[in-house]
């Protein structure tokens, strides 16, 4: 195990009918930013119920945050920020509208010549404006650890951000807000949980047992829940488990003391950035290429894989390694989710080289656990996930 | 699942050449009350790096905490404490140490007539003294948690304290200190941690897949390392695993959202109230007993750990359930841990009368997940385990 230092200091508040505890987690006195997305909040009733808990607070809506949190339009939020004196941020909604109010938190303390550089150069933030959230949607985890992502569509790019400062004060995680999300977003949760938890696990023998048995643990539930969560009909207990399962994927705590991948996101990041694809499914898009153009720095731990969660036991290690990357992809598909660029788009022919120039650009010239994909290898696996 | 509420602030660093690093964690201008138990630390090195590491700050020093941490020595620090305006606790040892320091940060603060009355009135401190923690002992979990357990010889009384106010500010956890420790306490950390996960496991099923697949990892890493630990030669990928899973198995993940037995705990406590038993062997004494006589209530969850932990799959529910019980004592045997109280005292007959009076004074009238166990049925559960 490597050595490492862990620190989440976000309130989880678990369960249905807590939204109207809301009231007790903000500050006296705050003057709260309410933010939220493209409106569906107002149709599901979840506003309301959010709206009633704050009503001794002064609040300010700004709603239209975009999946893909958008830099233009969170500079509009910022500016709302500062004409109205705003003191603590509430998101209300999925990861972009959580990922977005992080990057306002940063942004409203920032002292820089523009708030860009907090993207561009990769700037810390110690303390931000203070926030809390309530999730609407689960999948990205961002409720409770201190990343985001933030797209710009004048430059077509989709950057990273973090620090100490940016944990969520406090979620609000009530699973019957699963009852209104569509299954189209649904299965995005599932297949974004999945693969976060493989960009922690699918990398090299290191023998952290604990991380093993948790990031397992979280494939196991994912899988064994998955179809109760796609059904029409609404499963408290199945979508608890989804809730706490996304949460659990991306708080940390299976990624310390272990090397980490992360190579599946910088690719799918830019199959978004340049086609719009949901997140969730540039990530499958990306996998089975990646695990298969990685497969001998990879298959030890495929063979874990397949024998812990799938259950394979019979066969090589290679054996293994292959029939768990076959199921991984039988699994996207199995929820509703295309493995192929080309099953999305037709106009892919040149998007490998592109991703490849990206990233020569950026400097980004080892990704990885081994720090080892070059551009030139990112264009070979972009290229067999066509 | 149940409803939760789940926060938990206490930064961990870990691994090898850590110590180093203390002085970063406590603020500029600190007086610091440096506390450990018998002296181990001086002997082992952990006392030099300590106070290397703490050079800049003004350091008092209060060794001597018994193992079972004692109001009467603990008093004492108290009174340090405010003569020395100490503004900082800082404790170097397991979880007696950091047990009784969680006290010490509580009775710095509290207003009330003695501080005897946090263990007796339940009083949860909102924020105590700061304090951090050095490990030198994996086993109770405390180095991440809020609760502690304080002894009192003069009334033979061993009464549990807690608040949100009491999680360490930081913890470091160096799995060297591990090359050290005798092997008696090592075996100690193994059925005390064991123990824990069971007492927040071994209940009915709730569904809570993420809870019980992490309860599971711990007990399978448990199992897997117990032997290179109780090694003469120091495995330092065993001793991370180890220790990284006592903290894992009571830092209040696995807990949140489902229901909690803990009465092995309370007629452990007694025990060593009684006769100086080790916490964790108390612990393993009443284990069996306590499952067998409340088979019917647990054997489903009985069943599954006998599936997932101990890969039995053969049988009905009941055989399944049986033969993990039978497991459980094997395991706890195998890391050289007695579980009859004959075996520790021959001074037994009456022990279970007076544990079931204790308990009916004290009011607790009903212990386990459903408030059933009445003190007739403690009576009963420890003669089972004569």
């Amino acid at each position: 195990m490597n050595n490492f230092n862990f620190k989440n200091p976000t309130k989880i508040i678990f369960g249905k009918g807590e939204i109207e505890n809301l009231a007790n987690e903000i500050p006296e006195n705050a003057k709260v930013l309410l933010l939220y997305g493209g409106g569906s909040i107002k149709k599901n009733g979840i506003y309301n119920k959010v709206t009633a808990a704050l009503n001794n607070f002064e609040v300010v809506e700004f709603g239209g945050i975009p999946a893909n949190p958008e830099y233009a339009v969170l500079m509009e939020a910022l500016k709302v920020i500062k004409t109205e004196n705003i003191t603590y941020l509430l998101a209300v909604g999925g990861g972009s509208v959580i990922d977005g109010t992080k990057f306002l938190s940063a942004a409203a303390v920032y002292n820089g010549d523009t708030p860009w550089d907090i993207l561009t150069q990769n700037i810390r933030t110690e303390k931000g404006m203070p926030f809390g959230t309530v999730l609407t949607l689960p999948a990205t985890g961002s409720e409770m650890n201190s990343g985001a992502v933030i797209t710009r569509e004048e430059t077509k790019e989709k950057l990273a951000m973090g620090g100490p400062g940016l944990f969520p004060e406090f979620s609000i995680l009530d699973p019957e807000v699963i009852k209104s999300i569509p299954k189209r977003q649904l299965a995005n949760g599932l297949a974004d949980s999945f693969t976060h938890v493989l960009e922690q696990y699918m990398t090299y023998p290191i023998d952290a047992k604990i991380q093993d048995r948790f990031a397992e643990g979280i494939l196991q539930t994912l899988i064994e829940i998955a179809p109760t969560i796609l059904n029409e009909e609404f499963d408290y207990k199945a979508a608890s488990n989804f809730m706490w399962s996304c949460t659990m994927a991306l708080n940390g705590l299976i990624q310390k003391g272990v090397p980490t991948d992360w190579a599946v996101h910088a690719m799918g990041h830019e199959l978004t950035a340049l086609y719009g694809i949901d997140h969730a499914r540039t990530l499958a898009i990306i996998t089975e290429s990646h695990y298969k153009y990685n497969f001998e720095s990879k298959k030890e731990k495929l063979a874990q894989y397949a024998e812990r969660v799938w259950n394979i036991t019979e066969g090589s290690i290679d054996d293994k390694a292959y029939e768990a990357i076959e199921k991984t992809t039988e699994f996207f598909k199995s929820i509703g989710i295309n493995t192929k660029l080309s099953e999305y788009t037709s106009d892919y022919e040149g998007t490998a080289e592109e991703i490849a120039k990206r990233f020569t650009n950026r400097g980004w010239l080892g990704l990885g656990e081994h720090q080892s994909l070059s551009p030139e290898k990112v264009e070979k696996i972009v290229k067999m996930a066509y």
